[in-house]
């Protein structure tokens, strides 16, 4: 029994050269039929895999190559005017991200740029949220902040933090369509500021967006600072390595080569067509296996580091987004998915790990470790003991009572925090998506729910203009539904209700409510509240 | 048929008079023989909770009364005691807070605190931070931060983000036992720092903590600056309206009377023995339908405002540790829980609404919407068009659309993220997580399963401690399971392994790896790696 346990544990981990990175299963609960039933499917896989690198069409109903994969290896990149575009990206991104850190680029000649602002939403935000909350530090030379939404507060909120800092902050808007309406609403608010202000905001503006899209248009005719390309065989969600994750880093002042390095060597660790040696396909298989090939169970990720709280909200974009399909590519329904939560241990043993100890059997969980605490002489907290001494027990000490008690848990640890790392972990993920996806039979590189979304929501804008239209036709008090009637939409009362209410509880927007707030009896006519 | 969709709204939504919250379930698949088939036990839970209101035992087997609702009314505490505690701790928050904020208490005489760094974990952090993202602005008269993890990297990002304003930082210690070891350790470490830089820790020092714990005890000797009470009748995860919630807001000068006035509104609402008429009941209900009394799909937040972004994390500690339970009341096994995730939209559209609306039929969703947008006249990015429309023509656009696909969606609307409202939601989650607690027969009040992880964790620290004993014995290089065995833990060489690694990836820590980092074949000898 004794030596069982560390006979699993080594048989049953896996070492990831030159990452110096190791991914332990010793404790997820796999058996050899498990690995027999899914070995053919993997087979596959790797072949669409190999197929995808080399240029296929592996997005086929948005008839597009998926290519982020090339991003680390550009040599990999099936024609040269790919390699160059790739290369040449890169280039600038360093050169520009170097320029603004020294200077060389601000807002007026003489004055630096102190802050970059991020304008973007889902691939365009998490990826850089995430890396810059693992290595940010206060000797930056730019601090980093985000917009990700369209909420007039958030936007708010953050403009006042920044303050009269504006002034010197470098803005980028980055939306491969550029037409993402959070992203232009978000923008547009900015820009509206920075004329406030009384700056001009071509000074401020740079864009991250596809080739020929009205953003970059937009961008070229008022002179912004710079444009850098989102090309359409990079999904948002695999675009941490391309200028969207690059540009944040290269202006912060971190190590844009090792976040591509460490991509790098984890993708020549799981290009490798084999369900033993591949850490992507054991990983895929564990999934496969806790999950039961249908999302059966949730993915719970625990980073026992506070720089990686976002590693899991990274992952649960990449994850789910992929993965949490209808249709599988037979055209079949097959309602796939993955679910995938967590923030940061030991924080999370004080929130939910309650429930993943005793409650129900609905997970599976990753744990992930960092080795490396701060350089400077640690405080003993105990004689001995440290800080740090105590977040890896924690860490163990969940490790083994949730096996002990048959859970399905694994553990991947890192040497350190840093960006080699960070882009080991991003790779590993990427790969074990798109494996997975092959293993279940569906396209993980488009997302047609979210353009359903869009399409949901502009039909409720289209409402408010009817509804709207419709009060100035009748100086009536009417019930939401009524007015939904008038407007020729006797089906959406309640939408009519929510917009009318909206309009009314903010002043300046012309629509008065008779009656009590947010009550459905409640009547409407334009006027001033 | 339009008439039905408008009338389901208006016959299945409920109105918080006073609080005008409105709560809509229309969308929320809920049969009158789901209602039929549960009123009995909402009987037997509304009594449950009567007696809980009335001082019972609640949490038996922890002998505790159940007392967060006697915080907003304290003359319903069970005795005069009670309610003088009660109302004393509340003027002495306020009154503390008031004098902080005038520079009338700072760390030297005619020096004002700047900023207040709350040190705490689980129920002790996430109501304050919660709240506090909700309501903080740039004209606070101080700021906030929170270090809610024994990270030692953690930390000193944080200390290096405050920097010499440590000299002007308030620290509040948030812990009911005084024992818990992160909340320690991050203590410990804040106060050698301000020791460092030739501060008086007590001048600096606020205790939050249970009557007669070593933490007070050490509070009161060494003359910090205030302490206050956390009573065993108030759980960490329902704390928000106690001191550790309400100090938070009273330093950053925020409305506390607003947030209990706001929670007891909704107490008023959620007493009412009526599955018809109560909210939280009818909250509770949708769960149990949704989740089929078994945890059997997962419960999304998603609230449309950037400041409610920490809405579903502290949702899911409040719903996990409490639901998320091995036994129920009567000792059988029963493995319950809800799995609580989310974030905040239209963002989350672009990360995991794709599942949502196409895959896997694992969820229920919460969406949150609040009226008003800031007061500033709003830009128009169309016309007639503001980002706020946006927002909310995402939220309508997605409910609308899970509810024509069948998907379980419910929303819950507020006027605006005030303190009153956010009392209003946490009280409202309180009763729902108590008569849900009661439906499923479990025990809402205790969470065993976090000792048990804390047991788990001292026996990996022991097991350090052995280790480095048994190497000062012996000067081999050896492997991590050989070490394990030597330090009598023949069954904890994966263990072993970590901690060695841990130890000599940290230079001062006195051991050296022989071979490669994160090797199991490495081996380790005493010495400065």
């Amino acid at each position: 029994m004794p030596h069982s346990v560390w006979s699993a544990f080594v048989d049953r981990s896996l070492r990831v050269e030159g990452l110096d990175l190791l991914l332990d299963f010793s404790t997820m609960p796999i058996r050899p039929e498990d690995e027999a039933r899914l070995a053919p499917e993997f087979e596959r896989a790797f072949a669409e895999m190999k197929e995808l690198e080399a240029g296929a069409l592996a997005n086929p109903d948005e008839g597009r190559r998926v290519g982020h994969y090339w991003l680390r290896a550009p040599e990999r990149a099936p024609e040269e005017a790919l390699r160059a575009a790739i290369v040449d990206a890169l280039e600038r991104v360093q050169a520009f991200g170097a320029r603004v850190r020294s200077g060389g680029i601000g807002p007026q000649a003489g004055v630096a740029f102190e802050r970059a602002l991020f304008v973007g939403i889902g691939g365009s935000a998490l990826g850089p949220q995430f890396v810059y909350q693992a290595l940010a530090t206060s000797d930056d030379p730019l601090s980093l902040s985000f917009l990700d939404n369209t909420d007039p507060c958030g936007i708010e909120k953050t403009l006042a933090q920044i303050g009269d800092g504006l002034a010197r902050t470098l803005v980028v808007v980055t939306s491969k369509s550029g037409g993402t309406p959070e992203t232009r609403n978000a923008f547009e608010e900015v820009r509206a500021r920075l004329m406030t202000m009384g700056c001009d905001p071509s000074r401020h503006l740079v864009a991250v967006t596809g080739e020929g899209s009205p953003l970059e248009t937009r961008a070229r005719d008022e002179g912004w600072l710079a444009t850098f390309p989102m090309w359409d065989w990079v999904g948002g969600r695999s675009s941490e390595t391309s200028a969207v994750g690059l540009l944040p880093l290269a202006l912060a002042g971190h190590d844009v080569e090792a976040l591509l390095e460490g991509a790098r060597l984890m993708d020549e660790a799981t290009r490798e067509a084999s369900l033993a040696a591949n850490p992507a396909a054991r990983l895929a298989l564990a999934w496969h296996v806790a999950a039961e090939g249908a999302g059966q169970r949730d993915m719970v990720v625990i980073p026992y580091r506070d720089r990686l709280s976002l590693l899991a909200r990274y992952l649960q974009q990449l994850v789910m987004e992929s993965l949490g399909k209808e249709k599988n590519l037979a055209g079949e329904t097959v309602r796939q998915g993955l679910t995938v939560y967590g923030n940061k241990g030991s924080t999370d043993q004080h929130a939910y790990v309650q429930q993943l100890r005793e409650g129900v059997d609905n997970y599976f969980l990753t744990l992930v470790a960092s080795l490396e605490d701060p350089p400077e002489p640690p405080l003993e907290v105990e004689p001995g003991i440290t800080s740090g001494d105590y977040l890896l027990g924690f860490l163990l000490g969940t490790r083994k009572a949730l096996a002990a008690d048959a859970r399905r848990v694994m553990t991947i640890t890192i040497p350190r925090v840093d960006a080699r790392s960070i882009g080991g972990l991003i790779a590993l993920y990427e790969r074990s998506v798109g494996l997975y996806a092959s293993l279940v039979g569906i396209n993980a590189y488009h997302q047609p729910g979210v353009e359903a979304g869009k399409r949901a929501a502009a039909s409720v804008l289209e409402l408010q203009g009817a509804l709207v239209e419709a009060m100035r036709k009748e100086d009536d008090a009417l019930r939401a539904d009524q007015w939904a009637l008038k407007a020729g939409a006797p089906d959406m009362g309640p939408e009519a209700f929510w917009i009318l209410e909206h309009l009314a509880a903010n002043p300046r927007r012309g629509v008065r409510r008779e009656g009590k707030i947010l009550d459905p009896n409640a009547r409407y006519r334009l006027g001033l509240s």
